[in-house]
């Protein structure tokens, strides 16, 4: 609708299978003789019509960039509103929510520079990355300053590297310079500063990001998906999801903010991101000049939302953010256009009078995830009651395509089933599901050789907000690489001037039929989710995970444990009382004679639903990581310690074994305890509310 | 059944009067030609056969003193456990939950004495007051020591109180002599230290409590109601609820203990209770010799339920302790008779077939509340996901009858409507409701002149856990003074020997008619919660609440606020929203066709009564206040300020005026912020969930 034609070869085929994602015979026909709410108790999902779903709109998305907040952000607004009050494909309802938030920028006039010269610009091989609105690359939320000191190369920037550095030279007085990796943004600065490192640069190494290759005369961009030696990769170097400004509240006018001096989790001393072109060039003694500020700044999120015919409190939420670095034609408008066409196909179902989903969607557009998942923290922040009693579940697509070859899940252990059964074709003859078990697999007790599933512990994109904060059962879905043709740590034009279309459908998902395929495949995990008269979930592969998680832990520290008197065995017995609780449940949903559940027992089957849907609620615990900013989940939330168990039990352990101090061992049986009562309050919830 | 004939004067009555609290036509018939599911869903509770209720068993129950973990409160659990399992008038199940909880003991032994002798034992004027079984006055939690110095009268021990002293005389080295009220007991403690006093002792003023008499030969009891110049009130010297080791979990075997030294909100100095006969006889220089000592011991909640029958994961919970610190027959045995009253009608009745609730019914017989509202406190804890999502309310009567004057309710403004509506007959002809308005009312904008239910702000009860930790719906309910006529801070007898059967049925409550009245409003207001089809919150009455607060707040502080640049705006306009929201809800509600909900849309009905049942949950903020151990209701708070308004904003301005530091109004803009954010948040719950 909005593609120019000339740029539609791609696309042209699309708009056809675009529809159909949907709709079954249960639907709410008009003119039905049965009483409307038989069929409402009755209806469920039609797996039968689940076929097809397609990306478009792409191109409109990323014609100019769209950097949180700018003109070109407000553009995309006032599209997303556009698409979704369509009078034929439109939603119920969409609408923008503002919040005023913290961002960080460069200064224009200012260009930050390293040494005597400026940075290179990014080098421009097509006319969008002469832009002016193109950003100069920075690190947001990192300080202005100038610094000048003598250049030392810190690897990675972990705290390890500075410890490893600092015991042959000292430190004091130097500017380090890293590589992307292994460590957060913010956190390569925050490590430096304690050993006298007074600024940092950090450059994007063609060994991690483009297997090695170097020349953009015939290896890298434009003549591959490589990076060229002058791109830049932009990022928040802010370790806190949400407004910084406004911790758990949401930021409104005249909510209370904190002083920017108190911000927490960002770099402490000067720190530039530049390319590898750059960094080549750089010798002895730097100096930086930096010239970034902090601003308050209105962003937006857009939503939009199909009202539940049955249950409309009790909600699924699909989000992306829609805010780029630069043009971000694959972070993030892969993951808006997969978006856009889901909601439109539903849309245009609702519209029509031929459909309506047992429960209510709603659409996120966020706003300024790039600066740290702002808009999706701060919509968590405002509405943290009703999405914590409502929401059955929460779909991340933010990147929809890193690369072309496989599926890429991760999400609670609850939901591996539903995307499970997603099993559509994919490209060639393959299914979908038959050619990610090739790429990814896992051996379970339950079920064997299944696709991995991954787990949810970071907050990489908008979904943190929800797992961690809210403890809403989520996933995540992408299209990723074949690990065995490339070592790539991301796509090579992440969060640089070369992420655009051209680049999008020359490299990436040439056809777009990834992007068909994720948004099929979300597009179908959505309705099972929208629709299910029981909700998909399988609890018991939660208990598969805890179980896991037991063993891991007992063969990594047990020992040790009941050396320092701490006993692993009330972790043990709460994992089983939640493996009995999850069985019994489960032969209750596969006893269930469907008919009686039908047949006016509907609060029967809303009693199942709220069991799983509020599981993941169970493992909230708001004190248990008081230094972890929005982290609550016991099972999920992020670890230092290399050991994959329970999070706050790792690191505690961790940190004994290496202090030896009683009082660590204390914590680490804290948090034993911590996690203990979270698990047996979560199989309390799983067992039978009634006789 | 257990009574005691020669005892039984004052109940022959009860024994008849006391079946029939309940059951309507709606129950569940056997044999009935309509489909199950049909009543199921149409059920709602029937008012007219809401008539009666009343007491028993408190004799058995106050035979000997039942101390928490002693065998006189074995005694107690065996015997609920007997009431609860009886095979004809018990509940669908019963069973006891031991948790290992950290109490306080005086050493019988080695008595805790004052000065050159040991303190007067309270004197006996019946055989109860001689049981071996009697502990010795102490303050439970407070240190062991032997300290000796000046004896200081320094008021309540309140912290103004020693800073006034303070100022004229050096306090270092002192002993205080404290009178009982204004001040919590620890707090007389806590507040000294600081000043440099060494001990404390804590008397019973006859002003506060006795009207002025002294004299047992023809004043105290056992001529009145009065306090024996020898009594002594004892008492939890603890500020936080729960069990001290275990903060946050339930004190289970092998749970994390924290280090008995860390405990906080105890004494740090030696303190001891005595009674007005001591406190005359001691002049100038005392020593305390002090033998307190702290033990892990087991202490048992008794748990019944009775399971509903079409929401069987909706709890309405009915609880009271059963440890005393003597015979207890007031404290808490007035209300443990209610509550087993209450149980046996009910039970009767379901194990005839004759009835079911609707909701779960669910009973707690707690223990150890004495020392710091254990029992309930860790049951919170290890249910707390269960208990989060599933609770509709929880009903808390302890003592039931201080004096018996009139009824006095305390709890959420939505409970408000539920307990006026309980307008059955008192003694004479005048209803409870009628009566109470004559002792206690206040003017309502929305209904002019009605009884004043108070707000649970404290944490005097086991409602704490309930209400302050899980925002649940609460209500606490007794029957109290006519303070016309006297002045009495407490019953006299409170926490003393002299609370026996024969001072409950000779001067509170002779012929136990207030427990017969009490009984059958708390069991009438139990039934409209558990049975009705839609809960009877009225939200509308939460808002005439926020309203008040800040109509109080604009009036105390909004100048100041001003001119130290925080606006007032956001909080009234949140309040608005919620008003909004609470009367649209309202107009639904009662616009609602009842036949429609009958008719087959039970989702929209627990739509509704979802939206009321966690209305309280989205007052809660688990950050608010980091320094108040368990409390999260951002509403109904502990308060430090005078003015009854939101508490963490009224803390906080009242230390920002105090002070003036920029920083203190910081402070305060933020919980203003916090408090905004919780208001809009329920609003937003309240809001219409669907088109």
């Amino acid at each position: 609708m909005m593609l120019k034609k000339v740029l539609l070869s791609g696309f042209a085929g699309l708009a056809v299978l675009a529809v159909g994602i949907l709709i079954g015979h249960f639907g709410i026909e008009k003119g039905s003789s049965a009483p409307s709410w038989m069929s409402d108790l009755s209806r469920d999902v039609d797996e039968k019509l689940i076929q097809d779903g397609a990306a478009s709109t792409h191109r409109e998305l990323t014609r100019v960039p769209h950097m949180a907040t700018t003109a070109g952000d407000e553009a995309t607004v006032q599209y997303m509103l556009k698409n979704w009050q369509d009078t034929d494909t439109g939603l119920d309802a969409s609408w923008r929510e503002d919040y005023r938030v913290y961002l960080s920028f460069p200064n224009r006039d200012k260009p930050n520079n390293v040494s005597v010269g400026e940075l290179c610009v990014e080098k421009a091989y097509q006319s969008e990355q002469d832009d002016p609105e193109v950003v100069q690359p920075y690190a947001a939320y990192g300080p202005a300053g100038e610094v000048k000191g003598r250049l030392v190369y810190a690897n990675q920037g972990k705290a390890s590297d500075y410890e490893t550095l600092n015991a042959t030279l000292s430190l004091t007085g130097t500017i380090a310079i890293v590589r992307y990796g292994g460590a957060g943004r913010a956190d390569k600065a925050i490590n430096a500063a304690p050993f006298g490192v007074i600024g940092v640069l950090v450059y994007t190494d063609p060994y991690d990001i483009n297997d090695g290759l170097m020349s953009d005369e015939n290896e890298t961009y434009p003549h591959s998906w490589y990076l060229p030696p002058s791109g830049v990769e932009r990022g928040s170097y802010k370790n806190h999801f949400g407004d910084p400004l406004t911790p758990y509240l949401a930021a409104k006018n005249g909510t209370y903010r904190i002083p920017v001096e108190n911000i927490t989790g960002i770099p402490p001393i000067p720190i530039q991101p530049i390319g590898f072109e750059d960094a080549q060039a750089l010798i002895c003694d730097v100096t930086l000049h930096l010239y970034n500020r902090g601003e308050l700044r209105d962003s937006a999120n857009v939503m939009g939302v199909i009202w539940g015919s049955v249950e409309p409190d009790r909600y699924v939420i699909y989000g992306n953010h829609r805010d780029s670095w630069v043009h971000g034609a694959i972070d993030p408008s892969s993951g808006t256009a997969v978006m856009l066409e889901i909601a439109r196909v539903l849309g245009q179902k609702v519209k029509a009078g031929k459909w309506r989903p047992r429960r209510t969607i709603i659409f996120g557009s966020w706003g300024a995830e790039e600066f740290g998942l702002i808009g999706s923290a701060e919509y968590a922040e405002e509405y943290v009651s009703k999405l914590s009693q409502r929401t059955v579940a929460y779909i991340n697509v933010d990147i929809s395509v890193f690369a072309n070859a496989t599926l890429r899940a991760s999400g609670s252990p609850t939901v591996q089933n539903v995307i499970f059964k997603v099993n559509i074709p994919g490209s060639d003859s393959v299914s979908v599901y038959d050619n990610w078990i090739r790429y990814s697999n896992r051996t379970s007790a339950a079920y064997g050789n299944i696709p991995n599933v991954g787990h949810m512990t970071g907050a990489g994109s908008d979904y943190a907000s929800f797992v961690h904060y809210l403890g809403i059962t989520s996933l995540d879905i992408s299209y990723t690489y074949d690990r065995s043709t490339t070592r790539a740590r991301i796509y090579p034009a992440y969060h640089t001037a070369y992420d655009t279309f051209d680049y999008a459908s020359t490299y990436i998902d040439p056809g777009f039929t990834s992007h068909q395929t994720v948004a099929r495949t979300a597009g179908n995990v959505l309705i099972r989710l929208a629709d299910g008269l029981l909700l998909p979930f399988n609890c018991s592969d939660y208990a598969e995970t805890l179980e896991q998680f037991v063993s891991t832990a007992a063969e990594a520290f047990e020992a040790q444990l009941v050396a320092n008197g701490i006993s692993l065995e009330p972790l043990k017995a709460a994992v089983k009382r939640f493996r009995t609780a999850a069985t019994s449940l489960d032969r209750t949903i596969h006893n269930s004679d469907l008919l009686l559940l039908l047949s006016g027992r509907p609060l029967r089957a809303r009693m199942i639903n709220d069991q799983l849907m509020l599981l993941d609620r169970a493992f909230l615990d708001p004190l248990a990581f008081p230094n972890k900013y929005g982290y609550r989940h016991v099972i999920w939330a992020s670890r230092s310690s290399n050991v994959a168990t329970f999070p706050g039990v790792a690191d505690a352990v961790e940190k004994a074994r290496a202090s030896g101090r009683k009082e660590d061992w204390a914590q680490a049986h804290k948090h034993l305890s911590i996690v203990t009562q979270a698990i047996s309050g979560a199989a309390h919830t799983l067992a039978e509310a009634q006789r």
